[in-house]
């Protein structure tokens, strides 16, 4: 998508035609600031320290990292090694073990001296594929908008609510519950985006605002508490958010406060749409509540970062003094509360069969 | 309520027995910092500032202003100056306006030389008036937690989360939604508060956790989207909020967010209470929804107070730059999701009926 005009990818090979630049997410949405890798080790620390986020994301660099390893040296000792350390920053994204196992069965076979343009075309082709399966999930999601477009008069916008960041920020473009919302903006169709800020990250207010903002997208962020009383007085004509993990019954694991934002809309007679690609999907799991919910830093909590007025980015304690608090990070929201699933194959329930059918999965 | 083991009102009488003391809300929770309110020109300014916040203290440091102003000229003029002014500090504050009419009937009728003696003695039992309500709310709302301790096993508190602060430094003293709290815990029930933080001026991460932890309340913050999470998985026994206006049908506006908590409480069956004393009930409303909307500053929700590790309290820009926000700063429950009103005369069904058989108040 673009910023301020230009268009970028979130990671992309830079003119030397083997170091690999990143937008360093870190700095957002205080300051825009590009990052060249040059080494397996810069990779990996790009993914440690988050500088880049997002499951899509994660396992690119992770897949241009290997490729750095393999300029450097293309032994099987080197590879074995490189898939090991950069599996190691963030142990529990599956996206990131994918990846490398991607790379492995690519480079493995080969002869160390046909490794490196292998690994390099293996990589791009990792981030194109990514390309498509979002570009793909917005074409089937534009219907959506379309239609509600069609039934509004002339010059009124389709409000869409989303929580967290599912902006293309998180993958290589496009994004997933942002890409519906970017190919109906850049056809011309009116939309506005309302921001769940989404404490206690504020991933919407500093993620998801940077992104449509820098793109042209008309936004507003408000509080997560705003949702249900937009809702309630008809200012949301649909919500769309992704997903960190859909069960094989339709449940939806996604950003804390998610379920909050489905109930109002189930109250309220507004669509629920969430928007996931086919990696999301957890087949082994037929029940949400039955999901691990990771429990976050209370810190995150009880500071806030930002800017004061001389630019400078400091974090502030905003809690009360001596007070603890719990971070729950995700929660469920039930199948039954979701109105459809916006995929790269189309728009289908959120149910078992209806998912078992989309990708021909055995009961 | 106690402080750090010594009992305080939020206003009292000086030790020279005419001026008045109140705590210095816009320093909490960063500094506990009282301040002595010694002319009308002290108690409007800290009414205007904040310094006092919440229907009932706001109309007893308006009436202690009245006092003050009679000690400097118990004259008729000086009397319905004082009553102007005081009332245009906040000209929506309906409690205000009722305090000050109430000063203004017990003055008006007495001699110049008696007013400054009634003029205390008046202002002294607002206070006591609405400590009882509170005291009374808190005996009601009682039972209900008596009765899920008693299902409880041994050891294991009662979990109870609120929204915004409904607390003793809103009122005189014991609060509407934590006076059950208060006591309960105060009579050795093991209690537990699930504090949301109440964005965007974050009343439940400030004010709540500062007034439960003085006065040694377990309790944890949590972000106002994790509340929804913590029910579905049983941490939730029962919701107790405040509220700003209940119309005449059940409907309940309250701070913003609020709607949420009481959909995922319906969702769960956990119980949803509203503790409010009489003066909060709009007779001529009969629907929740043409209650106006109070909508406040974007700054609230762009940027964020608190302090750093030197202790200074800064402000700084959270959001991405050049985004703009919405901050509505109420919204409505529907009286189907509210399984009950908490009142200083009981525990009722939230309808009309309900309502009107308690107040004696004709269809």
């Amino acid at each position: 998508m673009k910023i301020n005009g230009q268009k970028y990818r979130t990671i992309w090979l830079a003119e030397d035609g083997w170091s690999v630049e990143i937008i360093d997410q870190t700095k957002l949405p205080h300051a825009f600031v590009t990052k060249r890798l040059s080494t397996v080790e810069d990779a990996a620390h790009a993914i440690l320290t988050m500088q880049v986020r997002g499951a899509p994301l994660i396992g690119a660099t992770a897949a241009y990292g290997v490729a750095l390893a393999m300029r450097a040296d293309p032994s099987d000792a080197a590879l074995q090694k490189a898939i090991e350390f950069l599996a190691r920053q963030r142990p529990t994204a599956v996206n990131l073990r994918w990846a490398l196992e991607e790379m492995r069965k690519t480079l493995a076979p080969l002869a160390p001296g046909q490794r490196v343009a292998a690994a390099y075309q293996r990589a791009g082709e990792n981030c194109d594929e990514d390309v498509e399966t979002c570009r793909l999930i917005g074409v089937h999601g534009l219907d959506l908008i379309k239609a509600i477009a069609a039934d509004k008069p002339a010059g009124e916008p389709v409000n869409i609510l989303t929580h967290c960041n599912a902006g293309w920020i998180a993958c290589v473009d496009w994004g997933t519950a942002t890409s519906p919302i970017y190919q109906a903006h850049d056809l011309g169709i009116s939309v506005h985006v309302w921001v769940d800020e989404t404490r206690p990250r504020n991933q919407g207010a500093s993620l998801t605002a940077f992104e449509l903002g820098a793109h042209g997208v008309p936004h507003t962020i408000i509080v997560d508490n705003a949702g249900g009383h937009l809702m309630q007085h008809g200012h949301v004509d649909l919500c769309i958010v992704g997903t960190d993990r859909v069960t094989a019954n339709g449940d939806v694991a996604n950003k804390i406060g998610t379920y909050l934002k489905a109930l109002a809309a189930h109250d309220n007679g507004v669509p629920f749409y969430v928007a996931l690609p086919y990696t999301t999907i957890d087949w082994d799991l037929d029940d949400g509540m039955k999901i691990p919910i990771e429990e976050r830093s209370a810190s995150e909590v009880l500071a806030m970062t930002g800017r004061l007025e001389d630019g400078s980015v400091v974090t502030v304690d905003i809690a009360a003094p001596g007070s603890r608090a719990a971070n729950p990070a995700f929660d469920v929201t039930p199948a039954r509360l979701v109105t459809a699933f916006i995929t790269e194959r189309g728009v289908i329930a959120a149910n078992a069969q209806a998912l078992r059918e989309l990708y021909n999965v055995a009961a």
